[in-house]
């Protein structure tokens, strides 16, 4: 079966932070594959990846981009398959560039921007299985459980240590 | 049948924006329910709104809100079911208290945030039939077709008037 | 009898930033509660927090968050006993994003906003006992003890080590 | 009797924002005298209120003020009654500098910061409000009438004129 | 003979401000071309223009847009042709979200980054005369004209009419 | 004779930035006193300060504080010696609050700011001489060689230890 | 007799700023000379302005400029003569460009920078005055009655229209 | 035969970020000379290298700074030679302010803008050479195969270590 999620990020070093949302989809069960695919630096490959999304069977595309960040944006242009945007954060800006970048799209061409850093990319990964879970019963479940679980684990009261 | 998408926003005058996104789905042909939610308001019926999001049939919701903007957050943290966030333009602070009350979410609970304003919310249409037409090929046509249109629709060289 | 104050966070890792309320609170000789409630993870522990406030006999609620910091905001939503927010300091934005998501509180739903980190949880213990003293002679000759005490502890002049 | 609320500003031009203050407490029944306090052009009394304060039978003081907005901060240092500061909206800087101005006070001097401009001030309103009606039976019955008019007031659905 | 310079803009509505550089090209007789090139919605538009531009004959490209502005990055990863980019001024962010989308390039590709709005278009224009009268003496002639005249008409004292 | 600087801070933790002045002014032959003037824990320290300013001989005020920082504006709206202001850097808003409370002071009360941190410590105790030097012809000579020597220490090209 | 302060600008448009600090010095009873001195299009002017400062007898300059605003900066680079810089408004950021560029000048070379705009313009008159009065009895007595005067004017109670 | 690119920097410290730009001219065969040029410490450096750079031959002039940067736009104004401004990155704005100060300038004298530090250092270098390869073919092919490695060098997938 095809993978429904596909991941791909500007470069290597934001795998530290697309990581989480790889590591969410392997608690959900969902499948996926990784891709680095810079906007700049291989653009053609950024192409091919959105004029092949449908027919490959990618049903949620996930990019993680900092600075001016370019990948989620321009992946929404090539293809209708739902684009989560993740900025990562950067160094002198602390990821509001990305942020940015990554957000203010022009009508016509969304992406659905996270927050900065690690959280965000976790809740790209549950935002993805999210979507998945509105025509697949069984991951509705099991993301249930993982959000009840997450509700359960809340102390009462917090602890010195 | 169901309508898929519900349209919330904080208030009366967050309409003028958020008729954007309901303009984009009547484009596209999807149905939607449209209600004020207010999360400081009307708490109560924005915990009715969530809990009964996924029995009613809801698909996707739309939530608009400005300032301290807590109504896309609370409801992703009511119900499973995918929550775009449209950030609307403040008066003091143009929509960035918006923007960072909506992205800026833990871990746990994403808001598919769209950008500041009426685009942000005619994007968070498009965004909701994205997610839609994964399943329905039927409106991947429509909407295939909605974006080679405004393809088609940029000149070649800017006029002067 | 009741204990006058609660102190809430968000997650058990605010604790850090809150526990200088509470500090406060002992100096001044003023029972309190603390309780972590997650407007996210926990938005039924919340609710039940807001709609017994009044009658567990909470005079007032300090409520620290960060990021897209809810927590304050939706108890101030839920109950009419005050509500003193503290944005805790966060890794990307720096509280930026937490202080603008307590404090554009819309009309309706005041938040006693704090400054940001630590001494904005030192001083929401303090300003939960100035208004407790507005009814209490004794805390009041407390607080006024601790104040004069804190300017009597200033130096003339400044020292190299 | 006493007027137990003191609304204070730094100059005439701040009234238009801080009689929403005014008007709320009105709406309410409560109470309150204004005065016009400037920290810089009258620091003298601004001396004079703050030593007074207690003595004169205040509560609640709301001050209001723009730009290097000192007023707040500064009657929170003369005096234990609680001090609610509104950031009156500026020219150049939307408010912002108000914001930084009044909330980042350092320890021991605590304020309580509403919303940039109109809707900080109403709820400031409030907020001394919610205070006063910790001991005060008849003013919390009322104060939960305001707001369950205002939750009232929400209509279901968006109209478009 | 080729035409040297190519602006190019994200929609119409830009080109109010990106005409600018266009006057300025006329002032020191530079030919130019314009495009309406959109990254989001005429992808593959902008990579013609960037695959073909070094064979057309193209020395400088100014590229302007405004919010998630990726043409000027994307069209600097398709051709090696010096591109200057031209953050176009937005109505909810001031065209802070265009700088940062412009300026924040990763290394590899730079983009000539100019001021916000008309002024950073007309230093575009002035900044491509600048590089291509490094070779051609009778326009480093006229640039330096240009230069010297708008010095000369800065008045010694300020008028109050 | 009298000292002619005053050098106030708003803490001792202020002294590791206000150091700097001194240093400058040591450097200078320029006498000064240091003390520690909380606006808001001692302030009636700070009225003496102001009110005895002139009738003491101070010539020049240096003030540095962060945060809320309304030390060089109260004194500047207390005595009519020149106020210098130093924003000292925060935590979390790195000073960019201690700026614009310092900064944007409203007609009347000017307060000659600095740079944030250190380098505006040092300025002020600069901006102090270059004052004193107006009428001091032998402190104005000490200045200008001061300056050429800062001017002589640049190297011509960077060395790579 | 020598004028005693420079007022400079960058253009012609910052007069209507600038004017505020001519109608105050005007006020104070204290000559000046205008000049439009723009660091860009006219650097020479600057060159000459700043090292015939001294000998012309000028003992404070006051310059105003915005966006990338050198002048009050490098003015400060060419003569020990006390510069006073004004951050004037702009378009896009409203002037924070302008105030970054000016206060944020490196140890060696201070501006005493006032507030964005007007009511900075007119702070920067105050300044200027300040400074002369320390060494002219009489202007500081002016000076006192023009504070004092300011004081007075303060009405005790805001009014409504 | 005359070093075609000139790098700038205001001071020692500033030789780490600006390193980068000689890096890559270094390896695209690029001869250049390296200088410190401080705006405020050495105007007259500063004068003279913009006076004499067309006729000592420089084609490009790269120049960094941080904090109110003005060498930039100071360069710019003495030669119509193109200049490359790169922000450095400062302690307490993280290079905002060298952005500002940078990249805002008024008509008539554009700075080609790039990243704030390391990146845009290296992308100066890159700017610069791809300026100088408009006539320059053999510099064109070594720029073409050095964007061609970089492109190559991106791996297909993210790796753990």
């Amino acid at each position: 079966m095809d993978k429904p999620v596909g991941i791909i990020m500007g470069s290597q070093s934001d795998w530290q932070t697309m990581r989480e949302a790889a590591k969410i989809l392997d608690e959900l069960g969902v499948s996926y594959e990784t891709k680095i695919v810079s906007a700049h630096r291989t653009p053609d490959r950024l192409w091919d990846y959105g004029k092949s999304a449908v027919s490959r069977g990618l049903k949620v595309i996930i990019a993680g981009a900092g600075g001016a960040a370019h990948l989620p944006g321009m992946m929404a242009s090539k293809t209708r398959v739902p684009v989560i945007g993740v900025p990562v954060q950067t160094k002198a800006l602390s990821g509001v560039d990305s942020l940015y970048s990554i957000v203010q799209m022009p009508k016509g061409y969304p992406v659905a921007t996270m927050a900065i850093g690690a959280a965000g990319a976790a809740n790209a990964g549950l935002m993805a299985a999210g979507i998945l879970a509105i025509t697949d019963a069984a991951l509705a479940e099991r993301l249930d459980a993982w959000r009840a679980a997450l509700s359960a684990s809340i102390p009462e009261e917090p602890s010195d240590d």
